[in-house]
C-alpha cells in the first residue's frame, strides 16, 4: 500500500508500543509498591510487557522471539520504567492516559497474538486463545512475581474483550471482509468493549447458584 | 490390534480425559473460591489440566503442542468448568468421583509424559522426570496463579507415585515385558499407590533430624 | 589447549557445579521451611538450580536442554538436597560457604547464559539479558513456588553484578581481549561485585523522589 502514509501494519506497531508503555508503567508501579530496586522494577516491567508474547512464541515454536530481533521493545520498556521511577510523583497526572494506553495495548496485543497464531497455521479456536494469552499473561506474570492474585482473572473485562474481538474477526472474515480493514475492526471492538467496561463498571459475574 | 475393541491407546486416551476432567474441576473449584469470574475460572482450569503437558512439550521441543491439534482438550476443559460453575451446589455429590478421577489422571498423565519423553529420545532418568512434570506441574500452576503454596509438594504422595510407576516400567521393560501390557501395569501401579495413599493417609515425611 | 590441565571450559564447569550446589541448598532450605516433603524439596531445588538455564534454552530454541544430555546436573541437585535434608542440623556450619558458592554460581551462570546466547547468534543486548535470566530466574522460580516475593528483585546486588560482568566482557572484547581470558575476567568481576555487596551491604536503591 505505497499510496498511504500510515499502513495498517504501522498503526498496529504504534498501538503495540502504546500497550508496551502501559504494561511497563503498570509493572513498575506494582514493583515499586513492593519495594523492588531499580533493576527489579525493570525486570517486572519486562515480564508485564513482553511475557505474554514470549510464551505465545514459545508455544507456537516461533523463533527468534519477537523482542530478540527488534530491540525497540527492550529499549522502550527500560526507558519507560526508568522515567517513571525518577518522576514517580507525576504519576497521578497520567493516570487516565495509562488506562487508555492499557486498553489500546489489550487490543493491539490480542490482534497480534491472534494473527501470529493464524500465520503459524494454528486452528481458529487456538488463535483466539493465543490472542488472549498475548494480552493477559504478561499481567499475570507481573502479579505472580509480586505475589498478588492476578487481577485480570478477577472481575474485570479483559479475557472477554479479547475473545469478542477475535470472534468478530472470524465472522467478518467468513463473510469476505478485507483483512486490513478487519484488523482495524478487531482493534476497535476490543478497545470499545474494554473502555465501556471501565466507564460503566461492567463485570463478568462469577456463576454460583448456591453457595 | 484390530481384533480388540479397546486398544491400550484408546484406554489411555479415555484415562487421559478423565484426568483432564478432574484437573478442570480442581482448577474451577479453587478459582471460584478465590472469586475469579467465568473466564478466569476456565483459564485456571486450563492451566491445571494442560499446563504440565504444555511445559513438557516445550522442554522436549515437541510441536505443535498436543492440545493445538486435538481440540477435545480445550473443549472438555471449557465444558467441565462451565457445567461445574453452573451446578456448583451439586459438587459434594461428586467429591469421591473427583478423587478417583484425579488418581486416574495422575496415572495417565505420568504414563503419557514418560512415554512421550522416551519417544523423543530422552534418557530414562529424564523420562521419569517428564512423567512427574506432566502429572504435577499443572496443579502447581493452578496453585501459583491462585497464590497458594503448591499442594503436590507438601505431604501428599503424588511425585512418589508417578516415579514408582516409571521405575516399575523400566524394570519390567528391561526384563522383556510387552510394551502394551507394561503401559497397563504402570497405570495400575500409580493409581494403586495414589489410592492407597488416600485410603491409609500415607505421607512422604520431611526429613529433619534436628529442628 | 592440551598443554594445560585446567582449561577455561573445565574451570567454568566446576564453577557451574558449585553454583548448582548453592542453588540446591537454597532451594532445599526454603522448601523445608515451608514444610515440603522429600520429593517436594528436591523439586524446588531443581527449579532453583536449573530453572533459569531451562527458560534460557527454551527462549533461544536450544534443544535438547542442557540437563537432558548431561545427567550430572540432576544427580548433583538430588544428592545435595538429600544430604542437606538428612544433615539439616549441620547447616549453620556451612552458612558462609554457601554464600561464597552462591556468588560463584551467580558468576558462572551469568557467563554461561551470556556466552550461550552469543553462540546462538543473539544480539549483545539480548545476551546480557540472557546472562541475567540464567543467573536469577531459578531463584525467582523457587520463591514463586514457595509463595514468597523474589529476593533477587529486592535490595540485593544480583542483576547489577551480572550486567556489570557482561558489559566489561563486551568492552574488553571490543578492545581485542582473548576470549578465554575474557571469560575469567567476567567471572571475576561478577564474583567481586557480589562479594563486595555482601561485605559492605551494598544495595541498589529504589528511586522514589516523592512518596
Amino acid at each position: 500500500m505505497p499510496d498511504y502514509l500510515i499502513t495498517p501494519d504501522i498503526l498496529l506497531y504504534v498501538f503495540d508500543m502504546m500497550g508496551i508503555i502501559a504494561c511497563a508503567i503498570a509493572g513498575t508501579l506494582l514493583a515499586q509498591h513492593k519495594g523492588f530496586d531499580i533493576a527489579g522494577c525493570i525486570l517486572v516491567s519486562m515480564a508485564n510487557a513482553i511475557g505474554g508474547g514470549t510464551l505465545r512464541d514459545m508455544a507456537l515454536d516461533r523463533h527468534p522471539l519477537f523482542w530478540m530481533t527488534d530491540l525497540s521493545y527492550v529499549l522502550v520498556i527500560t526507558l519507560t520504567s526508568l522515567i517513571l521511577q525518577i518522576f514517580f510523583h507525576l504519576y497521578h497526572k497520567i493516570d487516565t492516559a495509562v488506562k487508555v494506553f492499557d486498553a489500546i495495548g489489550l487490543a493491539a496485543f490480542s490482534v497480534i497474538g491472534f494473527k501470529v497464531a493464524l500465520a503459524q497455521g494454528a486452528l481458529p479456536v487456538i488463535a483466539v486463545m493465543m490472542g488472549v494469552w498475548t494480552a493477559i499473561i504478561g499481567g499475570m506474570m507481573r502479579d505472580i512475581i509480586c505475589n498478588e492474585i492476578p487481577m485480570v482473572l478477577q472481575k474485570e473485562i479483559y479475557i472477554t474483550a479479547s475473545m469478542a474481538g477475535s470472534l468478530v474477526y472470524l465472522c467478518l472474515d467468513h463473510l469476505g471482509m478485507d483483512t486490513g480493514m478487519n484488523d482495524f475492526i478487531m482493534l476497535g471492538v476490543i478497545f470499545a468493549v474494554r473502555m465501556l467496561a471501565i466507564r460503566y463498571d461492567w463485570h463478568l459475574p462469577s456463576i454460583r447458584l448456591v453457595k
